[in-house]
């Protein structure tokens, strides 16, 4: 039987989700709870990977295994077994052709950030501090960046090198910014993206913002390719994967 | 010199406010980054304590000192010399005869939960997990207990053994309970709280909402001041000082 699950995770104290031998990952992780709570070897097979640092709300990952653990029951029973900074939220069986990468329509991710001259304990492990004053941040100038960047483009010059990928096109299907007392949020829904991609995008939406780059050098950027054009990549500890929607009905 | 600062921290790894010989306090680890910046000891006088694992977004506390390190350098300083889970905020100067305790005006506490039978990793540290379906909470009798709270009443059966004090009375200015993705926050705002006030009566609100205790119990509860009439005292990680405030102009 295949099932699907939601996972939530806080990335913290994990080193990514992809497994790595001797390391703590998201992957390993969980793998090791469905292996015990079955009684035999699960493999996850997940929309995508998160980087090390980075949250998921809703992460979806397939498995095969014996229908031993009925779906409904299934989220209680891992969780039991799994330590308090991952948790499967829901499980659902799904057809055998159904898969979690494959059949992800879209991915929706969040990123967190905060500006001013002191750090923010309640929010330091899921927001990024950006040292600069509130007041010399243009919203404006970040949203018509983000702008630029729906639809379908190259987006080899959001990319980090380290993890070759055979096209960089991807589509961008929205991205937006938001704010509540002072902490900020960028949302970035597309069909798929590159390696680091959102932290990227986010920083160069947030210099912009702020007036350390042209908005203009976003079109050059998916002009040329050229890395340079675009911010550094921004900590993961900003980012959250909040969604991933599928093409067909659960 | 007399300074007052705004605090914000993350109590999970302290053991409350107040100062203890041989443990991690918020108060013993601010007064040895402030005396090193001073280079001279350094006592703070808090609004108000709060419980080991609760959290503040805006702790007040004043003390005295030399006055070499202006205000406005001050919280930059300081964070230099603190961890990453407690920060100075802000710092002003005030008139020798302000005291943070006693000027207090009003407190405004939060008390966050969610319900559900899985945790929620990314609020775990900050919010109550609340063993129930959501479906079997009726905000409108949370609400209910709320209002009755409001006013000037005896509030021994919402305090805990242990701290003793010589009058229960306090006014509760205003009680609410709001909510956004499956997240629920209870404020209270007063002149003063008892020891524990604000988790039992957040406690007490909550499992009337879940059918568990009658709204009408409350009556009786602060008309006999019998503490087995109000709820289990939950869980410090779901309560953070919000905000103190003061009576003259800063």
């Amino acid at each position: 039987m295949r099932y699907l699950i939601s996972i939530e995770y806080r990335g913290t104290r994990f080193r990514g989700w992809e497994k790595q031998p001797g390391l703590r990952t998201v992957r390993g992780t969980l793998e090791a709870a469905l292996s015990l709570a079955f009684g035999a070897p699960i493999s996850l097979r997940a929309s995508g990977r998160t980087d090390a640092g980075a949250h998921a709300e809703a992460q979806k990952a397939h498995f095969d295994c014996s229908g031993r653990i009925p779906p409904e029951r299934l989220p209680q029973a891992a969780n039991a077994l799994l330590p308090d900074d991952v948790c499967i939220r829901d499980a659902t069986r799904v057809a055998d052709s159904f898969d979690a990468r494959r059949d992800a329509k879209s991915k929706t991710y969040r990123y967190d950030f905060h500006f001013g001259r002191v750090p923010r304990p309640l929010t330091d492990e899921f927001a990024a501090w950006v040292r600069a004053d509130e007041s010399a941040f243009d919203p404006s100038r970040a949203r018509a960046v983000l702008k630029k960047l729906v639809g379908t483009h190259d987006f080899s010059a959001f990319e980090s090198t380290g993890r070759p990928v055979k096209s960089a096109v991807r589509t961008i299907y929205s991205a937006s910014l938001s704010e509540k007392s002072g902490l900020y949020s960028i949302f970035v829904t597309g069909n798929g993206f590159l390696y680091n991609m959102v932290r990227i995008a986010a920083g160069t939406a947030i210099e912009a913002g702020l007036g350390r780059c042209d908005v203009a050098a976003v079109d050059s950027a998916l002009a040329t390719g050229d890395r340079r054009l675009c911010a550094r990549t921004y900590p993961a500890k900003g980012l959250t994967l909040s969604d991933v929607s599928f093409d067909m009905p659960l």
